[in-house]
């Protein structure tokens, strides 16, 4: 991609996104110069994926900083201590958005002047993108080394630079690949309910050049049956002492990969590793049976019969040939020592 | 279902028969009078799945002779041939129709007056629909059997009541089990990309007052994986000396079933069988890039990039723990002798 998934724009003091709602029709970018519109390009997902999400909370609340007419200190606390609230409260189980906004709230607070928590509350914001983005980069670089000089991997869903400023976890490895020499094919599992991996792995990948194509999930297996899949690449959201949690449809990936002996890595950061859990502790969420029901315009679903809508699956890590962070490549069993215990509600 | 698929309407002189491509929003029985609507309606899949298409094929052999003003014999004859070749041109991948359209054209052929002519057509076209009902009971029968007193049964795509005349095959096995007052609670897979699971496997099995519930096809493992599915139960398109050829993702279902140790039933009537051949002698349809592209109104993929659609996929006969069929059940590996050498194209 030729720009970040969300940025701030000095010159006009707004933050400037992608609206991943509209891909692959339409790439608009929105200019944002307030907290309310920010908020609500969160809830309906015109902004989405953890990483991106920790940054859109602090440019949030730099940009509430920013735009405020306060004059005295207090005052300017209190308003960039109400946007955090409300930057904090449209997606209450993303804790990266509230990591997001509280980091950037706190240079506010310890601030002396209007002027000197202006500055802090820009600088910290944008310390945050540039973190993600050289996060990505050394996720990528080491699961880079994995893949063989010429190979076709499977992902699922869109851990990708959508999800993150840019490069992404799981498509940083495949960027990092492409960017060493070798000769890497994607597949994308399309990702049923909502697409992620036709509208957005897809596009991301086609717009740098990356050669790809999609399947519906259910075909992965007959692709690795048919010994065309030489590894399986996906992000994480949470990845617990004995588990991955990730995007419903990983775990059949990861039995499948195991059935065929094809490698299977998860690329998620550090940040990501919660060892204080066990599978048994965390809650997968049932998301809307509307999702199942309708595509578009089309009716799916009959009335009166429900749907079961995971949002994520749960995948042993005794499945996972390795999981690949910025700090380096773990092959489990993976110690609990080391692990940040971090925990974050999927 | 309280009719049939397809049916012979006397009074009218017609065939009555449900539209699929509008379910599940609506129910439109449509009645056709001529054999360029019948032909229309196999083309735009408002008639779709094997054995029900084999029935069209015969009942539209039926209707051209029974609506011809022929006086002579030989013209009368020369009106069904063209008739079958009109109907067997529609999707001539599909042998179901025309065998048919020849079964109700040789009794045609054989008939010594105009008269006798029509009384055969329509005697041979309803005894066609009858034995297809008939079998899919006595399949049903043999896998009710194998079915547990309670049980969550998982089933992928359609090969229910709207595949057939009634009853269905796999749907048939489920029908079977409640009737023997067995309680049986049903996981339909939403069946991408043409979501026969959601349209119409539900749809069916609801209006039977059968309970079901609709997941993505990328979270069957996931419920394997906490203990809620007991077995698995499909269809067939073809199945060979070493492989079961259905729908794409029915692979991927036998593979997760056999880790999770849950039965994998494939249920097919004996014609499906095809003991010549082997997997490599079957070419697998790959299908319309629009049908991954689209949704009702909605873009899926970017323009550029191109989509892997296959139709089906290949489940090696050792994945299978039994297949049902008219004749009883036979658990792999299952002897070539006595296994009909009926070559199909899927």
């Amino acid at each position: 991609m030729d720009r970040d998934t969300i940025a701030w724009d000095a010159e006009n003091g707004t933050i400037e996104f992608l609206d991943q709602t509209l891909l692959p029709g339409e790439v608009r970018i929105v200019r944002c110069g307030d907290v309310e519109r920010l908020a609500q390009a969160i809830r309906r997902l015109e902004i989405r994926g953890a990483p991106a999400l920790g940054v859109a909370g602090a440019y949030g609340v730099a940009l509430a900083v920013h735009r405020s007419t306060a004059r005295d200190l207090s005052a300017l606390q209190q308003e960039a201590s109400h946007a955090a609230d409300i930057l904090a409260a449209t997606r209450p189980t993303a804790v990266n958005l509230a990591w997001g906004t509280s980091r950037v709230l706190s240079r506010v607070m310890a601030s002396a002047s209007p002027d000197e928590a202006k500055d802090a509350a820009i600088r910290e914001a944008k310390a945050i993108a540039t973190e993600d983005v050289e996060l990505c980069k050394r996720i990528g670089e080491h699961g880079a080394a994995l893949l063989p000089d010429a190979c076709t991997v499977l992902t699922h869903c869109n851990a990708g630079a959508l999800a993150c400023v840019r490069w992404g976890t799981a498509l940083g490895v495949i960027r990092s690949a492409v960017e060493a020499g070798k000769q890497v094919s994607v597949i994308a599992c399309e990702t049923r309910p909502l697409f992620q991996g036709s509208r957005l792995t897809a596009w991301e990948l086609a717009n740098d050049g990356i050669d790809v194509r999609v399947i519906p999930d259910s075909a992965a297996a007959h692709l690795m049956h048919k010994g065309r899949i030489d590894a399986v690449v996906v992000g994480a959201d949470r990845v617990t002492n004995d588990t991955v949690f990730n995007k419903i449809g990983t775990y059949m990936h990861a039995v499948c990969a195991r059935h065929h002996a094809v490698p299977f890595y998860v690329a998620a950061p550090y940040s990501t590793f919660d060892a204080a859990s066990s599978e048994g502790d965390v809650v997968i969420e049932l998301r809307s049976r509307d999702e199942i029901a309708w595509c578009g315009d089309r009716l799916l679903l009959p009335a009166g019969v429900d749907a079961l809508n995971y949002a994520f699956d749960a995948t042993p890590l005794d499945l996972v040939t390795a999981l690949v962070t910025e700090r380096g490549v773990f092959h489990p069993p993976v110690s609990t020592e080391g692990l940040n215990r971090a925990r974050r509600t999927i």
